[in-house]
């Protein structure tokens, strides 16, 4: 038996009693079931065993590792290539705030984004509202866009680690998603193989994340941490409320606008104040400016300036996007109606389940049931109360952006949101932090 | 939804969470998997997270309901149908002398018996060594030789707990076979299918047991009592040592003459003493005799007047089988060479590892390597040493029986014996006791 000449049994078996795996043995064990030599039965027990016993950090990073290896892998020299990655959530809009400030203020930033998954939003999805613009460059013309433009952003592509696309199927049909080193393992072989040298992390926390408690979003967080550090990339993670809609607008072009009005300087202060500091991030992590404090100030001046908001127009037309959107909201594709959800009696706003705001948006058409379905750009949400706001009897709480034939549905949509997704507070509710911890 | 209208990720998510799971759930999952609408890997993620979170008395008397009624269920009246189950050994041939003991006592005896799996050999297999024995019946057949004969011996039939056989399937390939509750429903939903009214089990317990510990053999004994009793069944387990072969054959023709010369009365002692327990306690538990001991002396005493032998020849004629092997061993099949393994030093013996002592029982060709191998039954071992005996340098520990062909794979034989199989020690070392439990 040659050294890497592993059994399949026995290493279930090791994993199960609550043993730690080897790197050998797990890369073995991945390459084997990428390879289709392992079947799913086996590894989905597998996976159930990582997920009841835990992983380590040197089992994380080995199965980062074999997952990463499963695929291409690019590198871009220089310190200042950064990119960011958002856990997803509701609302979810900043990628397209941070990034053209943060490449605004000298950051290179290669951004392989996602669609949207279960209640989230997808950053691909809402850009895809603009006519032209392309999301499946092949990774040699994201390389090059990288190069000539300093920001790129595609979604994801077969080339990079296929294992994770595998694996992901699997645990999403076998309850193993909500793991800590699985979810590390999967993000990381993704992030190390597009190749920056830094990542700075949005880890979602509260009704509307994965991560529904802070102290699991911290640990989600360390875990992302030590495995960056593992693999020698600078690292930042801010753990961020995501407890109701970032901003007010929840869709796709709603959203877009939203972020465009943003980097114009009259975003609503919550997106504002999560992109300037996670951009800020970037570019000090980058060098750009020696202290964090600089960093935010600079990030400011991008969009004062005007700076973040040609980055972007560049960045659309780069990508064969209509350029035109920036300055004429009318060329995207935008529902007719409009339907006042009203409050049924006074009171204050205490929480929202956002993630049942996720699933009433994909109801109406701003989502995806299943894998075929197609999205429709121009539904949405736009919130006029938040969590704190005092609300008076009959007052609009949030708006339906619809169709004229979707009457019927907003009716169900307004009274399950009623019902379900907002509670209300006979007393006064404090305004929640937005940004709760940072790591390191 | 109707009341009973699971989903597979909610279930899998509970018990994944370490939850119970309710007896209408466990039923709709097993159905479900029966039935291919739910595949292997979710099965075996469920599997996984059984054994890790564990299951109690209620959830593993619900997953055997469910493995019970997944195929044919046969009832027999009468509080004198008693079954005898063994967890499994090597060189556990006691079925052949209890069965015709307890019968000839009048309790009547459906035995529907296994194969070899893994180390451990099987009755059906031993038996299969008498020319023309038939263990192939039908269900309608066993039931009618059961009133007819008092006492039958079949090997599985696939109308018995169907969903037994595909989970243990999948159990085998997937790390979760050593598990309690998994094990106890796997038991059970296959003894209460074969209709008796009363179980008498023998848990082995060592190194030849798939229970290495009295601690895991009792767990498992205290399991299968209380599932019985769920299912209103009267039960009786012993735990019994395996660190040792039971008797001093192992193989199949071998084991077969032990047999026959216990039950004529000239067994070991270890052999006649277990098969009278069990007998005993058969005989007891079906109301024969009022009290263990004079269930014991019953036992006993048929044995002595030669009614058990009697019984054992009626069951061979019943089904087909060539009883003049009682009289004339020759008819067995029995290789022509003997070659003794003789001690190369002086001492007691302290442990044998009973499960490598099975397993080159299989490379002599005396078990199955595969699913599709044929069985030799004309090889085996005769043990002349047992633990707790004194040994000198060059006597002789074990004869292997084996073909003329085989004489390299007896040396192989030989050198694995001494170097793994066997540990001595220079002092003395006590005889281990036989019966080291009795539950409940």
């Amino acid at each position: 038996m040659s050294k890497n000449d592993f059994q399949v049994y026995p290493l279930i078996d090791k994993k199960k009693r609550g043993e730690k795996l080897t790197a050998a043995e797990i890369k073995w064990f991945i390459q084997r079931y990428t390879d289709q030599q392992i079947p799913d039965y086996q590894m989905s027990a597998m996976l159930m065993a990582m997920f009841i016993r835990g992983m380590d950090t040197a089992e994380t990073a080995a199965l980062t590792d074999a997952m990463l290896n499963s695929g291409e892998c690019l590198s871009f020299p220089g310190r200042n290539v950064i990119d960011k990655h958002s856990t997803g959530g509701v609302g979810d809009k900043a990628s397209f705030v941070l990034a053209p400030i943060a490449s605004a203020a000298g950051v290179r930033v290669p951004m392989i984004a996602g669609r949207g998954l279960g209640h989230t939003g997808g950053t691909v999805d809402k850009i895809e509202a603009v006519h032209g613009f392309k999301t499946n460059l092949s990774l040699s013309e994201f390389s090059d866009k990288l190069k000539s433009e300093g920001l790129v952003l595609i979604g994801q592509t077969p080339e990079i680690a296929p294992a994770d696309r595998l694996l992901y199927a699997l645990r999403d049909v076998t309850a193993t998603i909500d793991s800590i080193p699985l979810i590390t393992a999967s993000i990381m072989s993704k992030k190390l193989a597009e190749g920056a040298n830094g990542i700075v992390f949005d880890i979602k926390c509260g009704t509307g994340a994965f991560m529904r408690t802070p102290k699991s979003a911290r640990a989600l967080a360390k875990s992302l941490i030590e495995t960056s550090t593992r693999f020698k990339k600078k690292a930042v993670a801010l753990v961020t409320d995501m407890n109701q809609p970032l901003g007010l607008e929840v869709g796709h072009s709603n959203e877009l606008i939203e972020s465009i009005e943003t980097l114009k300087g009259r975003g609503p202060a919550d997106l504002t104040e999560l992109s300037l500091h996670l951009a800020a991030h970037m570019i000090h992590m980058a060098g750009v400016q020696k202290s964090f404090p600089k960093a935010l100030a600079k990030a400011r001046e991008m969009v004062s300036s005007g700076k973040a908001l040609a980055e972007f127009r560049k960045l659309l037309s780069s990508q064969g996007g209509d350029v035109r959107v920036i300055d004429d909201y009318s060329l995207l594709p935008l529902a007719s109606e409009r339907t006042a959800v009203t409050a049924s009696a006074a009171g204050h706003v205490k929480m929202f389940d956002n993630t049942l705001i996720g699933l009433l948006l994909i109801e109406l058409g701003g989502g995806r049931r299943s894998k075929t379905d197609t999205i429709d750009h121009g539904v949405g949400f736009t919130f006029h109360k938040k969590i704190g706001d005092q609300v008076k009897k009959g007052e609009p709480i949030f708006t339906v952006i619809h169709h004229p034939h979707q009457k019927d549905l907003v009716k169900s949509i307004r009274a399950r949101f009623l019902k379900d997704a907002l509670t209300m507070s006979k007393t006064k509710v404090r305004t929640p932090k937005l940004i709760l911890d940072q790591l390191p």
